[in-house]
């Protein structure tokens, strides 16, 4: 599968040719015309993500970092006989054992590939899609995660894990057992693919559905090309998509969970749980089954608590309705989330509705339109009580995704870098409460930042 | 897979839902809308197209007769929890067995459903795809064939076997020898995928595929909307494809093969005899190796020299370079179609191109434009001696689809019915040579037309 | 697989190495060992079953023909590092593609090695089995058909086929037709794996499994050394049984069948119509149900009648409750056994009996024990009206095996040869019966003998 | 698979019946009657043996508790339609999950059931084999190995780790390394599929086989009825084998390993270091590749001192040249056993031995025979300098051996209960070291015994 000759440099690092197994990637040759082409950005795209992928498993989460630590690393894409060759240059060494790829890192590349390439094709600028719409955009993630492969009409089991890729020892061994309790059961997950909660359901799974002998699994990372730096995809990922942004990723997950577990986490998972309850508080959702559960060990207690306070607050207590606290309790967990899927299943088939894709949940387009965090859009939302939850939701989504891309997307670090943090206005109570969560991320840790953290925002009573 | 209750009509009936296995096949919102259209034709598209494979194996090649037999036919396609489901309304009994559809047959309706939902997203009036350019075409091409999950990475062995529909006992019992003797050396067969030479060489195959314990076989049918209805797909077919036009379906044909044997057939067999040759001619592919066999049982010899004449008087003697003939030995055939296809293996390595589509076979616009048998445009074919052989090969091609059309097509029985037989223009020895041709093929009744054959050309010299 | 160097001599032959594919097949020293011994025998008769499956397809049915045209051909069982390897010596190029075996056959071969094995082992002079009790020689009947791998807990659908190995095109084409209606209706086939009768429902099942997409498909073959020299099975057969002699193989097919279709054929078809019938009348078997068609093309109906004619002459009328009767109709074949079929599968559930091997049904020592047809043994059948139906049946079924040992096995033949023809002593009318019997069978070419056939029995009333 | 009532007693236990998927197990009536018999002491094994694999997991490891945990604990195995049936009655909760068994513990009941009836039938008294030669025991070995399906194949890569049941955490996830490590590099685990050491090598292979996208793996189990219920097999465990005896145990684990690492462990790892080395000092074994290699992490660089004077004193310093000792690298441990392996392989293909038992290696019927630790036995062993390094060897073996039954198996408990403490006799040097090295095993806790260790032997010297 591939021949690697190791070289020298501070780093080590290695050449070497990967073909694709099973030759289900199959490029035209303007697909691949296409990947190569740097005028349009799309070549350093391909190798941003495909560094990613290769140093899966390494402790930054500087977006940057992995780019100077190996300076020198590149990736072809050619045609050949059999279809796809990878060519790759200078690679990081720790995806390789005694000289050959780690199988699963190879089969996350051509996922990169073949992601990338329908996204030139198909969501470019030259795009036949109308992506103005709600149709139109849920229709454009139907298309990508349909090219994946990954839309098969199972039995609904598929488990959503949300939460920090910094979290503590304790925490991560949570994460291990909850993953074994739902892969006992029959579960699959799927997560955001990086370290931490990202990854600790699937090691759990794993064992699982060994003991299980369950052997078609899915580990299902779901990332975009902005958080794939920060988060790189552990090599248990065995289906991994890249969706184009930030809002597209949270569609897929939302589209394709049966049910969705969150474990603690930082200011990302938090993003997560507005953009999802602003959804299910919609009364147009209102009859949806959707099961949703906070968990966490004994010591996160405290967490979950002001994470619940923060919501009571903004969203009002019925938002409270709509998820479920467990604490310390897997066996617990994967029971209800169990018996949530079979809800779910029920109510899909009395809907006509598919097991793989949930036409039915409505997303507005208020959820789906993407966000560019610049300082100005930053300092017009709109955080202030009397608005509808959902709507509110959505605004408070928007602050949380652009501290994040301030924290670890590239773009977002330069702009904040250039002009100071950004400011985020709205009532006093609710700006405290935002600061406070977010103290709180900093003090337990939940952000993996070199040296001590300097917010990226600033509130604004 | 179905469920079916019986009704009462005049030819037998069953109502039917059918189930996709496996579950590839996953359609979107939209496409299940476009599907369902009346407005566009394309409903009516999917119902004609859906009952040419339902009636696989009947007599007539009329393309009315099967709509005039089940008058009540209808089918419906539904998004459910599994994914899609196929809803058949009096669908013709001969399908199923003891209530149960055939398998291979509830295949092939949802190979249709998937093409022409792909034709209508990718290739309708609203394509995004640039249909007047060479490259926008053959990417086409590719992309419909990727679609149909048809193009593998593996090794050459795609063998084309054209020739007719209605054949003797004694040359179907042939094309079933050679197909035997293919199947022996692990060759794959692509057809037209009717009744007779497009059959038997896959009912070879199959025995020798058994004996050889092959299981991972691939019968390939392709074909387009205008011809399935007079030469519907037997349940042998494991892929079936329907391209939008003849042009593009010989296209398929010619990028998929890894080469391709010709039995004795009719005027649609000289038409993708003329199509290809005028294609090898060119100076562009005269490098290009493309093992091309015209063969059939002793009996079929004095066929093949009139075909042979045929093709020295218009293209040259230098055209006979591009194939070989061999009568009445099937083994032969196998042999120097394996020795052949190695050949091929080796040139697509040296060129880089890819095992599972010919890139480098250079196929001009004019043998890729969509060519409308009018009278007007078959009336202005130019088929005189003086133009470059590949040229006159591809008018040459025009008229004989054109004949095609005016025997077995709807449109171009139509019109025929209204104005008259074609009129063809050419040198004297030319429209002589043609006439013969044609009028032999009519002697020895390879056009299975009900009644006395009444020509729809006319030659003038 | 094979790699093979072709070699001059009269008739073709190569030599060969042959490996197993995905080694199931494990040999010990001991029985590596064992089969190289030409001390025993054991050598002989391996290098004999070995040209059979070699030379499947030839013409002859005379089990030395095979011998006199490849002289030279010799095997040789080696260990190796991936497990066996089997060495070929001038073996029959016919077994061959272009130099490398037909998958099928390396099969075959490998099938002869492991029963030849577990023979020797487990059934020979030394073995640990009780074989002269009714239970010790169905527990050796059951222990090589799972050593063999065939006993599979799938749903009951196994067809047993019996018939002439020497029949009419005609009947060939019938036997085809309904296997093809079997395999349609999912059923599998079981045969005595030689050509005719017993290739024909394989040939048609064969097509329709591929139509139904039916791929874990069974073809089994059971012969026995004696018998397989004349019946070489053909290499569809996917699944060869050789068993010690001809009651065990009869009982095989009694056990594993869920139902019998008996198409036209001579002695051999006469002697399993016998066996059948005798162990059914027993009272101990009334109830259990066991669906049996006797079925040919119309022009078969004659030889139908006088079959049951000497049924209802030997056994009397109420033997032919257990059977039925359908001339020319494949499709009503198929149907009546598949629903007799479904009754076995109640008849099992509800008696816990097990859907592979048929526990319940009682069959006698009688039938059990090896019948070595000498003159005196042939002598001595009481073959008089008075006796119980099945004791008779038991009788008349050796008179019709000596009669096919005398016509086509090698020690049958060779006391023929040197005694003279076989007396078989009975009640006159029954005498008549069977001679008119046999008599016709040569009449109809049901023998594939070569020149005049010189009877090797003689009836005296 | 099953259907399972929860029942009320002290410990949660449920009734349930359980149906083997994919059916490869097939018994005969004979065998299901053999295993059904109370007089024979058949059914209580059976019943042990499934109690232990169904208690899998639990903290204790003497062999009596579990059955006191669960006194009404009973299995019956039944014919049925699909086969084979087991009937759990009062059986542990702790190996269902909501009611359902799971999949692994299912399988490994049914390999018990096949070990156990393919041992009552071939090895038991009326056994038709010799054992009581050399070549008669390893016959029996293979016969029992192979009817475990487990003799496949493929390339040599089955490491055998050893090690002890009761290690500390560090010493755990040391082990877990090792296994991700070998796992990475393509390598299967087969261990005495217990806790502790080995467990954790198959829990990292599992973690690097998903990686490395490995799906046909190897966790291969050999225990025997006197250790399973201490060491009951942990479910990832997915081929388990029950030998008849200690010596049969060791003889398969040397036979099937194509290299063998030895973590730090107790008397039982003892045992098996001095087995092992006692037949790769023979002059016959001289020139066989044997890769062996003692690891642990850091911690215990000091247990592996001692092992190696105490090798050094017994067996000679030529004795180290067998095995290498790393400590506290994981990758370093993959890397020589995989390019020891290598070695195996081309030894094997040298010889013509095969890959998956090794024939070659001489292994003298005084390790094979099996060794009764009675009083009497344990007091003529023969500890003294001067004896030839593998005469001593086995006797050192025997005596670690008695002790492991005094320890923990149920007969050897009964008689020190009985009889007071072994009394072993040998060179005063000897005993010394012998005494230490079992009194540092206590105090290092490597037996999992409850309460104070109370000697099961006392050292005369």
């Amino acid at each position: 599968m591939s021949t690697a000759i190791p070289l020298e440099t501070t780093l080590p690092t290695v050449n070497a040719r990967i073909y694709p197994k099973g030759g289900l990637d199959v490029l035209s040759h303007n697909e691949v015309a296409r990947l190569r082409d740097v005028s349009t950005g799309m070549h350093d795209l391909l190798r941003r993500c495909a560094l990613a992928v290769l140093t899966s498993g390494s402790a930054s989460d500087d977006p940057r970092a992995a780019r100077e630590l190996y300076p020198e690393f590149d990736i072809e894409v050619h045609q050949q006989d059999r279809g796809m060759r990878i060519d790759l240059h200078n690679a990081p060494a720790m995806a390789f054992v005694d000289g050959e790829i780690i199988r699963g890192v190879a089969e996350l590349l051509f996922a990169v590939v073949r992601d990338l390439a329908y996204t030139a094709m198909d969501l470019g600028p030259d795009s036949p899609r109308d992506l103005d719409t709600t149709d139109g955009i849920t229709d454009a993630v139907f298309g990508l995660l349909r090219n994946a492969r990954i839309l098969h009409p199972t039995d609904p089991n598929l488990v959503v894990c949300w939460g920090g890729h910094s979290i503590s020892r304790d925490e991560y061994v949570y994460t291990k057992q909850v993953g074994y309790e739902l892969g006992l059961r029959g579960l699959d997950i799927c997560t955001g693919c990086g370290p931490g909660a990202m990854k600790g359901p699937m090691k759990g799974a794993t064992i699982a559905h060994a003991k299980q002998r369950r052997f078609k699994t899915r580990y299902i990372g779901i990332t975009e090309p902005g958080i794939i730096a920060a988060e790189s995809p552990n090599p248990i990922v065995n289906h991994l998509v890249i969706m184009p942004d930030i809002e597209k990723r949270l569609e897929a997950f939302v589209r394709m969970g049966h049910g969705i577990i969150v474990f603690p986490g930082g200011v990302g998972t938090a993003e997560e749980i507005l953009y999802l309850l602003g959804i299910l508080l919609r009364e147009e959702n209102a009859n949806l089954p959707f099961p949703l559960i906070f968990t966490g060990p004994a010591s996160a207690a405290p967490y979950f608590e002001q994470i619940d306070k923060f919501i009571r607050l903004t969203l009002g207590d019925d938002a409270t309705k709509r998820y479920e606290i467990i604490v310390g309790d897997p066996d617990q967990v994967a029971k209800r989330m169990s018996a949530g899927i079979r809800k779910v299943r029920e109510h899909r088939i009395a809907q006509k509705d598919s097991f793989f894709f949930n036409w039915s949940i409505d997303i507005p387009l208020t959820f789906q339109r993407p966000f560019v965090p610049t300082h100005e859009a930053m300092a017009v939302l709109d955080l202030h009580h009397g608005r509808k939850p959902h709507e509110l939701a959505a605004d408070l989504r928007r602050a949380f995704s652009g501290i994040v891309a301030g924290n670890v997307k590239e773009d977002g670090m330069r702009r904040i870098e250039e002009f100071g943090p950004f400011e985020i206005h709205g009532d006093a109570d609710m700006m405290q409460s935002l600061d406070a969560l977010l103290r709180a991320f900093v003090e337990q840790r939940r952000m993996k930042i070199a040296g001590e953290y300097k917010p990226c925002y600033r509130v604004v009573a």
